[in-house]
């Protein structure tokens, strides 16, 4: 929603910061002139605001390059943990992670994507969408799923169908809402195998209520010849409710994760 | 370095964006009376500028209240995520904390202070500054210690000594000086006992050759009554030293952690 404004306006202002520290997504370390050119930003302007975020500590330069700030790294951490979810989550968290040795995710749904606001686990290692603050399309996450088949067809996000790692992945509508119905007969987990990435399965459970307003969910990934999918399924499923539980100040405090023999 | 400049310039603009993003820091909500006031702003202004924050992601309104907003984490995420330290310690970290049961943290020296940047351990449950983003005076904290013990003394920053949490806390740049020329007689490994938070004990390492450019450290944090020193503070210094050579190319990659017995 922009409004037209004439250039020197507060609110073109804004949208300059914005959009010129917005081009550090995906890209670490830039240079004037790339940042200029991919935030269509006259190269003056760029470097002006430019040395400004330096001297607040938003952006750092080094040598002719510049990258985000350890500033922005402190604010947005405080973004997560101010929530009562995020510290309900922890310790069940952990408890998972410890007892399957698989990786842990807290995840939101934004827009048609799911972004991970939470990982537990050092695997995999490569793969920039499942570390904290990545996305993954909806649609092809067990996270996103999840939260899907727990949402009335009417409150979906728009989704995007982009073409899925595997040819197990799903690719149209109507074979999501057939996978979303087997969410909901296996009680509300949802499985993906190799649709996200080529080589991982995840299980996901959404926290809370059907059609509640929390669009939040716990998944563990593992690798695709070793994943024990059942039981990791029973587990998330138990630790999603015990989140919840606990978030809502309710009684069933201590993780109870039931212990998984890997095949590896 | 804040430069004078007429009220409707370019950069008081984004002093006056980054101030409101500011006041956020401490205060995870607050309402529009409450952000003009600690960000010295007129009511409008703030009101313009959180208007369109909000359209950008960056903050979120919720009734009468704002917060910052899912951007900024997804933006601060990758601050961290881009370093090849960052990534070189995960493992070592997962294995400290496995091997321990402790809580890790990697932390780095930003002016005074240290910053954590990565948290493995969902303990200590509260303390805000325990976790990442979180912030500790350099001089109470054993990471910060550490760091300090690396460095010679001209290159420390500007040094505060606020009161610590309790008499075993360092007040004073004489016991700072001997308390680090403990550190060096330990072979870098910095042990804060309570003088940061009464009924933690923490041990710390630097990371790097001494006298380089890096400034951050490993440490494990645990209580008081159960902190098995001597053990963890070999452990944290060996780990150190493997975090080094990972995130160097050099060949000691594979975590080698010796096992602890904790008294509780």
């Amino acid at each position: 929603m922009t409004t037209a404004q004439s250039p020197g306006s507060p609110i073109t202002m804004i949208d300059r910061v914005a959009s010129l520290l917005q081009v550090f997504d995906g890209h670490p370390r830039l240079t004037l002139a790339q940042i200029a050119r991919q935030a269509d930003l006259p190269r003056s302007s760029a470097h002006r605001i430019l040395q400004r975020l330096v001297e607040l500590g938003w952006v750092e330069r080094q040598g002719y390059q510049y990258r985000l700030g350890l500033r922005m790294f402190e604010l947005g951490s405080k973004v997560v943990q101010r929530e009562r979810l995020h510290q309900a989550c922890l310790p069940f968290m952990y408890a998972l992670h410890r007892s399957t040795g698989l990786t842990v995710h807290l995840s939101t749904l934004m827009s048609g994507e799911v972004l991970h606001l939470e990982r537990i686990g050092d695997w995999p290692e490569r793969g920039e969408t499942w570390r904290p603050g990545g996305r993954q399309p909806a649609v092809h996450s067990a996270a996103g799923r999840a939260i899907l088949a727990h949402l009335t067809e009417a409150d979906w996000p728009d989704l995007t169908f982009p073409p899925p790692a595997t040819v197990y992945g799903v690719r149209t509508r109507t074979q999501l809402r057939r996978d979303l119905e087997r969410v909901r007969d296996r009680g509300g987990v949802a499985v993906d195998v190799q649709g996200c990435t080529a080589g991982i399965i995840a299980v996901a459970a959404s926290i809370g209520p059907s059609g509640g307003s929390l669009r939040a969910a716990l998944s563990l990934c593992g690798p695709a010849e070793t994943m024990p999918v059942q039981e990791a399924g029973d587990a998330v499923r138990i630790a999603a409710m015990d989140v919840w539980y606990a978030a809502s100040g309710l009684t069933r405090r201590t993780a109870r994760v039931p212990a998984i023999t890997r095949a590896c």
